[in-house]
């Protein structure tokens, strides 16, 4: 697609990862001069040439590089507006080495931090989940003592992660006789294609409105509690589910029963489901924005077309 | 079911978990006095009380207490023989207090650790994984100071967390058209039953041959290489699946650039598939012995049958 210079220069840490190939493609399709910090190695590889191939096709241009080699790292920011991490779990805290680089590098306009799921700031998650997503909150307090302009995004739950199974962890079979609901069923949470994140997160990019501003990306179409998403589901299969509600008392003992990795899942599901953290606050003008109300263009999958998917 | 004052009394502490459960019905059924440390408010729960109806009905008896109750803890465990520990991931440090408190008691003529899964002694899992698992190792040591005597059930991979969908993390369906397979899909791995790894569990609790042992639990009939698995699942839906082999390089990367929770999953499916880690030495009489050639009374259900459900 043919670059539109009026639109800042991005470049993705990550962008081979689970989140932000969807980034990657979303910007180049937008017409942004899109780079990709990748290894020789990640080029090299037969598994992922497919999808650096696709990147190649939609004209991204792969930087060598290494988010653990300070010089190759700085040399890419520097030939680029705006940075986008999608660097994974692991990675989290060594992100600590792209805030420092954009320091060195002096030229970026905009930086996004691999964020892509809860607001990190406004949770209420337990033990294992509640150490692993404070580190998204230090890398926030990191960016905002520095002073580098940011944009956060809350993208919600991942369709691909939640829908699939109805969040059923442990079970053996896809629910279609019972179901297991935590809590009452009542907060309401947000799932997201991962096609429109990435939509989304690109059109954020040369935004005034999203600097220094959290974007939510919370479509009212794709707001869900619990039991509505079962009703639905039950409306695709044309059957009642049996419903089994699990007391928030029993699923925070569950969490502490469960073997690894279910007790990481359980405790992301309490925080998403029983806590309602994706939608238990109001978004205040002061530091968030919402996408879909930004962005009405955005044309974005529903969760009703995406379950017809499993029928 | 009548007790055989023969047989040890058992006590299973984290008996209403994921093994836990399986683990008091064997105890129960092969006729041992069987105990479950279980706290009040475990008891008036209405999602666990099914489970603990039919404890009851098997005649296991409740003992209300907790693992962060010293005295309760001490208290239980001098009405019993035999301490066998199911407790979850979130738990596992903890069983430092169940250490000294059989010291206390000074009764105990066996405890088994909660283990259940890979011998974590015989490792080569990366992280996230690697610390997560060596938790048991630091508590294997600890017993080992204190001179009690223990068994340590390596029960490898319980079937339900695994078989039902191949192994394919953050897939979007079940594997009917492809497959991820990790590394080469040749190291093989073992797949059992929850209800077994309850009996072989209960049978080594008054065999002398399991004393200060790792009880694998290895039935030839359920080692698979994730090719061969897959040849079964195959022949089953009866027909091929396009297989992607990723190499272990990528599955590294892979790791490092997954969200939470599929960096654990991923780092945990390493270690088996792609390291072997299930089956990659030899037990050797001084550490280890086999539990479907110790206890070939036990009719264990095969993968072979186990798949079968899933047509």
């Amino acid at each position: 697609m043919a670059e539109d210079n009026r639109k800042s220069r991005v470049l993705i840490i990550g962008g081979t990862g689970y989140i932000g190939k969807f980034v990657v493609e979303a910007s180049a399709k937008a017409g942004h001069p899109t780079f990709v910090l990748v290894r020789e190695s990640t080029i090299a590889d037969p598994v992922k040439a497919k999808l650096v191939e696709n990147f190649k096709n939609l004209g991204v241009k792969l930087i060598t590089g290494d988010l653990y080699d300070r010089e190759s790292l700085v040399k890419a920011i520097k030939e680029v507006d705006v940075v986008i991490s999608t660097v994974g779990q692991m990675q989290l805290a060594d992100q600590s080495k792209i805030i420092d680089a954009i320091k060195e590098a002096g030229n970026v306009k905009r930086f996004f931090p691999s964020e892509f799921g809860l607001d990190v700031d406004r949770l209420n998650a337990v033990e294992p989940a509640k150490s692993a997503l404070a580190i998204k909150a230090e890398i926030r307090r990191a960016i905002e003592r520095e002073g580098i302009p940011y944009t956060y995004v809350s993208s919600n739950c991942f369709n691909g992660y939640f829908l699939p199974t109805l969040m059923q962890p442990g079970l053996t079979s896809p629910p279609t006789d019972k179901v297991i609901i935590p809590g009452d069923g009542h907060p309401k949470a947000i799932f997201n294609l991962e096609e429109d994140i990435g939509s989304y997160t690109i059109k954020a990019v040369d935004d005034p409105r999203t600097e220094n501003k959290i974007l939510y990306i919370n479509p009212p179409n794709n707001t869900y509690s619990f039991n509505d998403l079962v009703a639905l589901w039950e409306k695709k299969i044309g059957k009642p589910l049996e419903k089994l509600y699990v007391p928030e008392h029993q699923i925070l003992r569950d969490i502490q029963e469960a073997p690894l990795p279910i007790n990481v899942i359980l405790a992301l599901n309490h925080s998403i489901f029983v806590k309602g953290d994706e939608t238990n606050f109001e978004i205040e003008p002061s530091f968030g924005v919402e996408a879909s109300t930004l962005y009405p263009d955005v044309k974005y999958t529903t969760v009703d077309e995406y379950l017809s998917r499993f029928v």
